[in-house]
């Protein structure tokens, strides 16, 4: 097996204790530490690693750089009573965002629908916890985040738009639906991933660099991501990128910058909305909605199982919660190296 | 040329007048015809007959068989400061949409946010000219709503999901985006107009009823439509039909019914919400969007012009108030003819 691709077993437990003392290495708080820790291992858990430890190197980067403070406290603000401004004041991503679904939360009880637009905030990473524990609370959750642009235009050149997740939560009393999904074909990290084993990509994934359809994974890296499902999937991508730069005050595509480099401000933005059920005469965790989810389940041609938004990841962290889940060894190495570096320091604190 | 392919070249006053005095001749108010003509019309000025003179028919059947109260006005109970609920008491959808919009706007100027969930109205027809109105007004404008199941889950069979499309306006200065899009890879109608003509099916857009992709036009009719872009455009159409279905508790996929027959009551829902820019510390009309749409609209391969959502529609209604558009005609024979009840009747009102 070639340098790189060895992997080592790693518990929930460990990799949060591990990455908490590598973020606080760098000079986070144990609290925030352990909330950025602890979403970090959570895509893990989920099996989305792109959104996993391999992000926590370019945080303590950024830290280093002191482009992240680690230990910065939100400003909340609200503009009207349904509309909540964040400032995450250069802090992580997860800190932010929780102290934002908090607040919007506690205000949809009474007003039915709360909105946090947030911006010089970090990475959210996945959207999926954030909109689960908005549905845990009975609420419909939705996140959008603007990202940098690696998408390009439908019948265009260049990497002009992010790939712009949206994530959506609709609570069933058994788990509902959570949608956590990218604008783009494919990941970034896929195609490195392709480029690095020398692989073709599939069809559709990429274009190169004058904008034309290619299977080569390094003209890809120099080219764009496709976006999903071809104009239309532009079209909701841009849209999505749209709503969160009108609202947060943010960058669009080519100016989103601070959560792949360690050399700029942070300029995207996240959009976190909560509305409450009950509010419009509605149950929260409607069985009907659950029936419905289980006349799709059951709907697979050759008897098999189709699956609903949120099913596999649900079904993923299961496993890994009681098993346990797979890390590159150099990564794990390099977070060990962090959380050294910490153990070590004369100020630190142990996790 | 085939009959019922022969056209007529119509401006859209003439039009407005027919399909109004169609709808007075089933019973309808002159007030209440006139909005649900010309929202038909808008449709046809945008370039999408699919939405446009072709639905009348039907809805004079519905009122026929008093499914449809082309004179009832819509109830609006606030379940929250910012969540309104709206009972179309079975009334034309643009009636209901317009007095939720009206209301929605009013209160999301001092909320922030408002959202209001609809039940028991009509086909709200497109979706773009709702949330313009709210993008006129300086809202970032929302509307979803559940359709009858035409598309199948990705993997499954049969047409367990509707085409629940998705609107979305974001207003600039000079126009912005305007996003109305389905979810299903093609329209129901288009592929219905491949099986009159006997033509083969592009790939990728439907399945058969076993499930198996298929290009056999007649073979789709009784199969399924596919989702845009496969799992990812499943789970987003999925997701924003659980989204309606749970606020306003309405019904799902083969539940839906009433808009395309002339013998249910009407079960599907909407949802529009209306956001204020301004709320959020943000100025209405973004010149940094604007200018961030003409990056895009300049990166097209080989010089073209890539279009941003709602550049093609806006341009095809420029031309279309100039010069008029094509209605097949016997489609505005039928039209004339229901026209003409109205104008014979002894209670009837000129239009």
């Amino acid at each position: 097996m070639a340098s790189g691709t060895e992997v080592r077993h790693i518990d929930a437990g460990t990799a949060i204790e591990i990455a908490s003392a590598a973020l606080m290495g760098a000079g986070a708080g144990p609290e925030a530490a352990g909330l950025q820790a602890a979403h970090l291992v959570e895509a893990e858990l989920r099996g989305h690693p792109s959104h996993g430890l391999r992000r926590l190197p370019t945080l303590v980067g950024r830290m280093r750089a002191g482009l992240l403070d680690p230990n910065a406290t939100p400003t909340l603000t609200w503009g009207s009573v349904s509309a909540l401004v964040v400032d995450g004041n250069r802090g992580f991503g997860p800190v932010t965002a929780y102290a934002a679904i908090e607040a919007i939360q506690e205000r949809a009880r009474e007003t039915g629908v709360a909105i946090a637009a947030l911006r010089r905030t970090h990475h959210l990473g996945m959207l999926s916890p954030y909109v689960e524990r908005l549905g845990e609370h009975g609420f419909i959750g939705i996140v959008l985040s603007s990202t940098e642009g690696l998408v390009h235009p439908w019948g265009g050149v260049g990497p002009l738009l992010g790939t712009n997740p949206l994530g959506v939560a609709v609570p069933t009393a058994d788990g509902g639906v959570t949608l956590d999904m990218s604008t783009g074909a494919v990941s970034a990290g896929k195609i490195l991933d392709f480029a690095e084993r020398g692989l073709p990509l599939p069809d559709g994934w990429a274009v190169d660099e004058d904008g034309r359809a290619t299977v080569d994974a390094d003209a890809a890296t120099r080219g764009a991501i496709s976006p999903f499902g071809g104009a239309k999937g532009y079209a909701l991508g841009l849209t999505l990128g749209a709503i969160v730069g009108v609202l947060t005050g943010t960058a669009y595509g080519p100016d989103v910058k601070g959560t792949l480099d360690e050399t700029h401000p942070v300029t995207k933005g996240d959009i976190i909305c909560a509305i409450d059920v009950a509010a419009f005469g509605q149950r929260p965790g409607s069985t009907e909605l659950a029936s419905y989810l289980e006349l799709i389940r059951a709907s697979g041609t050759d008897g098999r199982r189709v699956t609903v938004p949120g099913d596999r990841s649900r079904a993923a962290r299961a496993h890994a919660v009681a098993d346990g889940f797979d890390v590159l060894d150099d990564l794990w190495l390099g977070l060990e190296g962090l959380a050294d570096e910490h153990r070590e320091a004369p100020t630190g604190v142990r996790a």
